[in-house]
């Protein structure tokens, strides 16, 4: 179902970092409505697998990813605030990706596709956001890939972002889940319906390659002591006796999610990801970002391991040494990396607070 | 090449714990000369993909896996023990395993071998400790599955072992790495080249499943601080300059493992050990293991989050309830699981000095 909210913007040239030019479709939704001042918008950037439906528009909506975190009265409320979420190129979910029809030749672009980085999904952002005639951010959440995308904002339009929280995120993929992700990249590239990523148009794709790489990523983003306490060493009583809960568990979510995922716009996504470096073209971080002087709020959640505390931590002293008001706030949770996605009372209140405090005295006289 | 040193026993029908019956070859190493009261003898548990082969037996001899650990003069001096090594059953490396010929039909086994637990390990290494005429082990020494075992003897055979030296192992794999070890499993299964577990004989076998469970598994035998250490985000020089040397390292260790291991054969070891439960049959670890009354010298690892350091207080805690002395030593290194096989000469002292020290009267009175 195509939502009538999901909207879209065609570029006849992008020019990606990598110095290729493609046509972009750009999809995106919206939710609430710009004040007069165009003012009060909030850019929302979706993690990996996500799309821009963030939350349902009305009652009869599909569910979003974040729906108990955005609409009106919630802890983004869309009565107060101009909400976007753009479907990063790359993905597949109405955006340009290597699902994408080549019009050079007519073909899914599959294997010609070319690189993504990080830089070009905030570069594809920008074009909505001057679309709608917004020239200021009041601010840019994200978690994981979408907080290296609010991240990056602050790199390259620092002076159009009044505030960033990024959430669960880092300067760069620490070696460790670069291993990980590899072995996911592997898992897709080696399943032989892969085809060297042309695999459309037939009835065959990558999917058992897709499974493991899902849920070798699914496993990092959960904790040890989550999921001790969620499975244990419990056997399933649905399947086989043979399996364990944690193995039914992780079955279950690669079957749901090849259901739902093109495998190359699984390599291309954590292809960016992993890339990304917010030190590129700069002697450092901190020279990187120097020119932002907007509100910085970390956060990051106690049992993650894919982007540890410490990670966020290293973030924080790099932009205390910029003219930013910099917090970095660390969330209690068993629910590991995930807990962006579940604990959206916890996260959701403080992001309400942040919101409602530190543009107190401007939403007093531009709220429309 | 097949060492001299290599010996095995055959028995007709070897009872599994399944209830299955096979004949079973038995491969073992044995080092050094048992003294004449034959009471000298310890016994190595090998880890999960090695085998009996140690060490060199001599000069001209292959590399064996602890050969800076065994061998005249060593840490664990054959001039003074009688070493013995035992490869396991399911293992591929000479003991019956999956690949080898079913009596039954002159086929290899493939998907008709029955499963196998670490308490058949241990029986299988009883009839070759029975075999060679000794009634008591000085020490029973291994580490990760081997330790599971090292742990099953003190359950299954506590008065014919004095001492039991178990490292970087667990009473059963934590939930976590029972998540890790299924996505390896299923990595092998979802290879079409597996045909369900029936790939021998022809020119096809499920290498890239392999190689990706390989890589999964060695990942989580290092640690994030010695990743971080060793290979950062530094790009290989080598292949191609997209790829970061952690990919290039995992991807070595994948090919280099194809080569020397059975696919089935890594199914079979990680089932037994991701079904080893220490408390299997009684009510408690306790109540397994109340009647040994031995010496206990549990090591673990800091930086190791495969069997955690905790996993090995839990067994302290468990086997000082029973009449044994209990010593749990942590040895600092940044290698993580793998420093079991890497820090020699941390872990070769403290064994040595073991041995030594809590054997010292006895040896004087009996060594040949």
């Amino acid at each position: 179902m195509v939502s009538e909210h999901r909207r879209e913007i065609k570029v006849d040239g992008f020019e990606l970092r990598s110095g290729e030019e493609i046509p972009l479709t750009i999809e995106f939704e919206t939710y609430g409505d710009l004040d007069r001042s165009r003012s009060n918008a909030i850019l929302i950037c979706h993690s990996l697998t996500h799309s821009s439906h963030v939350a349902k528009h009305d009652e009869d909506d599909e569910e979003g990813w974040w729906t108990s975190m955005v609409g009106p009265g919630k802890y983004i409320d869309t009565e107060e605030y101009f909400v976007v979420c753009v479907n990063v190129p790359g993905s597949c979910y109405g955006t340009t990706g290597p699902s994408s029809i080549d019009p050079g030749n007519g073909e899914p672009y599959g294997s010609d596709f070319p690189e993504i980085t990080i830089s070009d999904m905030v570069r594809a952002q920008k074009l909505v956001i001057d679309h709608l005639e917004i020239d200021e951010l009041k601010s840019i959440i994200g978690g994981s890939i979408g907080g290296q995308q609010a991240l990056e904002w602050s790199k390259l339009y620092p002076s159009m972002v009044k505030s960033i929280i990024p959430i669960a995120t880092g300067a760069r993929v620490s070696p460790m889940m670069l291993g990980f992700g590899y072995i996911s990249q592997n898992a897709i590239r080696s399943d032989p319906n892969w085809s060297g990523g042309d695999y459309y148009g037939g009835n065959r794709s990558p999917k058992y390659g897709l499974q493991i790489a899902r849920q070798i990523g699914h496993l990092t983003y959960l904790s040890r002591e989550g999921v001790e306490r969620k499975f244990g060493r419990e056997k399933s009583q649905e399947e086989s006796d043979h399996e364990f809960e944690i193995e039914s568990y992780l079955r279950y979510q690669g079957e749901k999610f090849v259901e739902r995922f093109d495998p190359n716009s699984y390599l291309y996504l954590t292809e960016a990801m992993h890339n990304f470096d917010l030190s590129k073209g700069y002697s450092s971080d901190f020279q990187a970002v120097k020119e932002f002087d907007g509100l910085v709020y970390l956060m990051s959640i106690d049992s993650d391991w894919h982007f540890t505390v410490e990670e966020s931590e290293y973030l924080a002293e790099v932009y205390e040494k910029t003219d930013s008001l910099v917090m970095h706030d660390t969330i209690k949770s068993p629910y590991g990396h995930d807990a962006f996605l579940v604990e959206n009372e916890k996260l959701g209140k403080k992001i309400r607070l942040f919101l409602e405090y530190m543009f107190e005295g401007e939403f007093d006289s531009s709220v429309n």
